[in-house]
């Protein structure tokens, strides 16, 4: 079994890439739930729901989330009703939220929520959240403690970043399989996702980052920052409001207690040397995903640095 | 203030004639919500929003529920993760049922949620569901208990009924400005709705029947059985079910222990001495409410029959 440490749109290409040259009953993806948050009541899972729209294939390809030709017709009239309406949520997709939320009021678990919803993918992965409990991922700012949603969507990352907190993350248990997973797995990939709100929250949960440790597979990580900035999101500002260097190298140096390869584009190929000066092998290769075939060479070349191809 | 007793669709057409010839702020609704049913965890109270919708000018006439030109996409994403399908939410129709819902889960009343709503549609009258408690209207049936919504739309009162059960009514209590509403009002108008899942649900509230008796205004009741038959709806099902005469003589003999004035429709005339002999002054008008115009009559002589005109 590989697995797949991911987070939003980032690990979601990636895995477009992965399930080209593996069965996906090969892969457990670990997805980052430091994103979730109720809206309207509703329990939006972002990350997960990027991954299994988008290897389901009905993700809107536009945006990275949501679902291709949504409307906004709920969402129109709940803002008439005086309700937030700077989160996006299509018709299609709150159909999403509503049979989450309803499983999770039953006493479903947020993985066997996600199970179900996979299974009604039809999708052959296994897709588990990080944790059945709540992580919920802020940005301390000068304005306060911003929800990362409020930081990233509603206030469209301008606030300067002092530090990221993870509320919750101490008193979660990795969710059932996880450490297993992670234990016994062949390899376990990094995703190119944002290394502090995507897979950081992910290490954030009491277990994980230590089992990273253990595990009898190679950790391999694909470096979201290509020539000094992510292709989307806010990894720039995070990192650098964490005094972390905005490169491959700052990447490196955040995962490099438990990291056995990194993964660089190779336009920072010159990053190589300093890499590896940090005691961690490093591998230049193209990571800009721009099509399927490209993905599928990305795979193929994390797959090949883990020692499985 | 005059006081009206409602139930879906004939409450909402009878209203419409009311708001024409008495000012909005001079009427309380008093709203059933025994049709209230949970789709997907979403609390969708079926009466009350037709009430709303119909006079806020949003409805779907043709239905007669639901909001015009209302689209489906929710509902179709729904039922693709295994969600039943047999009654139909539309995507402007689901604001009100999260709205509702999330208002609830954070501790308001339904009374408090239905003012919400009732200011958000910009409606001058009052309206009161009967009460903040759960009364959940069931059809005893050879099949077994049916919650009302069970027995009309999914199983499109197939079943033969056997009794009419109104579950959680004897520890409902009357929401909170009920009781005052009835005891204080100029008239209390039972709109032209089913007697026994409309009104009736009404009346199994607590306090409610009571306080009918203890009225200082008339008690005026529109017959919505024309002829043998309703308009709309299960009520002659439901009455034979329950040994009732299928006429307004048997919607006045239900109803006769405080009524005062019962109002038949024209083609009814006949009946009026049979329900006069049951000590029920009776009036016959025309009570189709096929326009406005027709709607403003019939309001005009339910308030004259109240003594009000």
């Amino acid at each position: 079994m590989i697995v797949v440490l991911a987070g939003g749109v980032g690990a979601a290409r990636f895995l477009q890439g992965l399930v080209q040259v593996v069965p996906q009953e090969r892969l457990t993806v670990i997805g980052n739930i430091g994103d979730d948050r109720d809206f309207y009541g509703l329990h939006v899972s972002p990350d997960l729901d990027i991954v299994m729209y988008t290897l389901a294939g009905v993700v809107d390809e536009t945006h990275g989330w949501g679902i291709r030709g949504d409307t906004y017709y709920t969402m129109q009239q709940l803002t008439s009703y005086g309700n937030e309406d700077w989160f996006m949520l299509g018709d299609r997709d709150l159909a999403t939220h509503i049979h989450r939320t309803n499983l999770l009021h039953q006493g479903k678990t947020l993985s066997e929520v996600t199970e179900d919803l996979r299974r009604r993918f039809g999708l052959g992965m296994h897709i588990l959240p990080m944790s059945d409990q709540p992580v919920q991922t802020h940005i301390r700012t000068p304005a306060g403690l911003l929800h990362f949603q409020e930081y990233m969507v509603k206030r469209r990352c301008a606030d300067e970043v002092q530090d990221v907190v993870f509320v919750g993350a101490s008193e979660a248990r990795p969710a059932p399989g996880v450490l297993d997973a992670i234990k016994n797995a062949e390899a376990i990939l990094l995703a190119p996702s944002n290394p502090i709100v995507s897979i950081g929250s992910i290490l954030a949960v009491p277990g994980i980052h230590d089992m990273l440790h253990e595990a009898s597979g190679m950790v391999v990580a694909v470096s979201p920052i290509i020539a000094g900035a992510p292709i989307k999101g806010p990894a720039d500002k995070l990192m650098s409001g964490l005094k972390m260097e905005v490169s491959a190298v700052g990447v490196a140096r955040y995962y490099r207690d438990f990291l056995d390869v990194m993964v660089v584009d190779e336009q920072d190929a010159h990053l190589l040397d300093a890499i590896e000066d940090l005691g961690i092998p490093a591998v230049a290769t193209d990571t800009i995903m721009r099509d399927a075939a490209a993905k599928a060479v990305l795979a193929r070349k994390v797959l090949e640095a883990a020692g499985l191809q």
